[in-house]
């Protein structure tokens, strides 16, 4: 399947979830077997070449196919939680979203220093998500060998907050 | 790897998130990718012969390793999502939680009619997140032919809720 064939299985929904917003619903993407399967190769096809040790995934929706980019490349799965949701010593970043603000942890200990670390979400939108787990993985030693989303809302510019790194998305809206 | 020696992955937390409880932290067995890829071939082992075309997973520990359960069997992937997360119709059910309670949807159109669907987990405690997910698939015409925890916490006696399933849990307390 290709990124356009696959692009075919996202839906639409207009202002959602704020007016003025449209939302791609990626649901029908991940419910079909072959879009999911396709979906993941594609990403983690990019991503081999890198040889990421750890996928860090942000709540929730880097959680959608996190672990499976992590399963197909023998890496693995780390994810970037709410405040609040991981125990024991943690690192926390706040960051301002397309509509609204946010804020994500890591456990102290989440992965070695050295680590090869691969960011995942399944919207590049502002780039503010990624760039504040990208600082948290650094600040705790890794190396981010790149970054891999579903979906990027070129309009918004994202890529110049993380023009650091290497980056890719396999659809484009 | 057995599952004795993913459980030694496994880390303990006394008194999280409440005084009393132990939390079974899995951020150490997700961080390794031999573990993360044993336990992920384990519960799909056990998941295969059902052969099913879904895989729901609850937010949001469940969706830590569901894509990648879904990756594993050609599954596609349906999130099951907290109230308000999820765009377009919705259906969903509330529940009591081995501590406090809590709600989860589903879109009305996440599968088609007549689906085989597997119930994935990361712990099965009371059992009450479960069986409500599995009402929510029977409401939209699922076939829920399984249930798969990487944790199980006997002592809570889960499955008495969900004695009408098929149910595999990795590893015990």
């Amino acid at each position: 399947m290709s990124a356009d064939e696959l692009k075919a299985k996202i839906r639409d929904v207009p202002d959602w979830p704020e007016k003025g917003v449209i939302f791609r619903d990626i649901m029908p993407l991940l419910a079909d077997h072959e879009a999911l399967n396709e979906t993941i190769d594609h990403i983690a096809a990019w991503a081999k070449p890198k040889k990421p040790d750890i996928v860090v995934g942000g709540e929730a929706r880097g959680f959608f196919i996190g672990s499976a980019v992590a399963y197909s490349l023998g890496c693995g799965f780390v994810p970037a939680r709410r405040p609040g949701k991981l125990p024991l010593a943690t690192i926390g970043a706040e960051y301002a979203l397309e509509y609204g603000t946010n804020a994500l942890e890591l456990q102290a200990d989440a992965f070695e220093g050295g680590s090869r670390v691969l960011i995942h979400d399944d919207v590049l939108a502002t780039g503010g998500t990624s760039k504040a787990m990208a600082g948290l993985v650094e600040q705790l030693g890794g190396d981010v060998v790149g970054m891999a989303f579903i979906i990027e809302l070129d309009f918004l510019n994202g890529r110049e907050q993380i023009s650091d790194y290497d980056v890719f998305s396999l659809i484009h809206y």
